[in-house]
């Protein structure tokens, strides 16, 4: 039995409010919600066949035949569609990313929405952008906000059919650009649903949580009007919200290195004289420097110069996943 | 008209429990109780007369006759304990610190400690230990500290009459050292008074009060039952919640240079390699690590090798503020 194939391109996000912590674990439930932006130069895509004639799930990650834990998250999320759709057939998955996996730009999210979207089609279902993100979120939490276009708002909701993402403004809106400081680390990471776990062992969490709903309507004003001032005060002050809880969590989780120091100052100073562009940190040391487009060859330029970034990636605001 | 003189020895403390914020600025009553460790090393000694030829305040730091700022904030304290006592006599102030002042080691606290009971004592008045300590933290919060001998709690209170400190161990309880690494700072510092106030405008600070009496109890059984690791992991949580304050307050702040991030991974690095030490900061850059005595030369060594360590001063616990 073979179902067809279908393939999905999808965007991983950057998120300007972020989501750490989680009231259900397993479902994936935010303790808050959360404000990103798709970016469209970062791209995973993601090709799924039904093949009855397969033992198992075979998952082939940028070329790489996966196994493991890898392998288990995919299929088990594939589980979640079969189940749906009521049928047990293996799928090979074969996956590209056009960006370093591994160097802390949020990977899991684009790869499990391009995964979604084309599962659900090559098992032959139809579903809506909403439900899409409901699954999505199943995989990988900020996944759920990959799956609409633009700017996006994840609605945390209170049960897995209420907390998905939406659109709230199309890419063209406003083009700023996330200019993506490679920051050089020899430790050993801790992972981000490791970090989620962690989270409600700070004294800090829950006071973040508390105040994020005033974030959020200040973030999605400062879209809608590109007030560029306010957003980075907003970004910055929810970037160091989240590395609070962080290093405040039992065990204290650091993912700042000292060049990410030098990175934030970096990025304050530029932004007294004159350029706009701001910072946000997800769990890991990369310095994404949100900013005006206007502004992105000379941000790119002085970050590519600073000691220690390794590379600079940009990216403008993105679609959705689509079906290609 | 001369009521004589008197000359006062006080030494800076670490806290490790932190001071961040007050319920009331005027008299400095903070929002959360505090525990600290007088550092015996380390020592300003004030020497006050009244004369009543003189015909205003004078005061000489380190041998620099003072003005602006610096002058009238001592020429306030001592209007308080002037007073008390009922006269308004003029005052010559002499105080010599064998630490670098302005290198963000609290010098206040032992300069407002060691005024407060050498003034007392020239004005001709005797006072308990407790109203010396309500007195000092009139001066600058943390000097009320200062004053007791040891290992040393301040007692929050509701009021100026129950705030103050007490000592919870004599000096000789426990030999732990602070090993001071003293990191180079181009940047302009915010002044602990002005974080102070800025407390309040993070949403975290509720939560990191909330939490300080649950953190209070333990640090405080950890002294007294000489429990190292409980210390460590209490110190720097306590550390980490105030910074997190401090970099999510508006305007932000942030103490932390590159290299200070550099020791604070390098101490957990040593401390998880066995040497019994553990990093607390304030509001500055250096890094305080506080370390059972047996390991202070290694300790020293090993900051003293790390690039961007300019200094590092050691101090075991000290008495408080005696006459002399």
């Amino acid at each position: 039995m073979i179902f067809s194939t279908a393939t999905a391109v999808s965007h991983p996000n950057i998120a300007f409010i972020k989501y750490w912590g989680n009231t259900d674990d397993a479902l994936r439930l935010p303790q808050n919600g959360s404000i990103s932006m798709n970016l469209a130069e970062l791209t995973t895509r993601t090709m799924v066949t039904f093949d009855s004639s397969l033992p198992r799930d075979i998952f082939d990650l940028n070329g790489v035949r996966q196994s493991g834990p890898s392998l288990e998250r995919v299929s088990q999320h594939l589980n979640l569609i079969r189940g749906i759709r009521g049928f047990s057939v293996p799928a090979h998955i074969l996956s590209e990313s056009n960006f370093p996996v591994g160097a802390g730009l949020a990977s899991s999210a684009a790869a499990f929405a391009a995964l979604t979207v084309a599962a659900v089609r090559t098992a032959g279902m139809e579903m809506s952008e909403k439900d899409l993100s409901r699954l999505a979120r199943r995989g990988s939490g900020s996944a759920a906000r990959s799956i609409p276009p633009g700017y996006v708002e994840w609605l945390p909701g209170s049960s897995d059919i209420d907390s998905y993402a939406v659109s709230i403004a199309p890419p063209e809106h406003w083009p700023l650009t996330d200019c993506i400081a490679i920051v050089e680390d020899a430790h050993k990471k801790t992972g981000s649903s490791e970090g989620h776990l962690l989270a409600r062992t700070s004294p800090l969490q829950s006071a973040r949580v508390a105040d994020a709903g005033r974030r959020i309507d200040l973030c999605r004003n400062a879209i809608q009007k590109k007030d560029f001032d306010l957003l980075s005060q907003l970004i910055e002050l929810d970037s160091n919200l989240l590395h609070a809880v962080a290093f405040t969590s039992n065990p204290p989780i650091t993912y700042w290195l000292p060049q990410t120091l030098v990175l934030m100052q970096a990025v304050k100073d530029w932004r007294r004289a004159g350029i706009p562009c701001a910072f946000t940190i997800d769990a890991g040391p990369n310095v994404h420097v949100i900013c005006e487009s206007s502004a992105t060859s000379i941000v790119k330029e002085r970050l590519g110069a600073i000691p220690g970034v390794s590379e600079v990636l940009t990216s403008g605001a993105g679609g959705g996943t689509v079906l290609i």
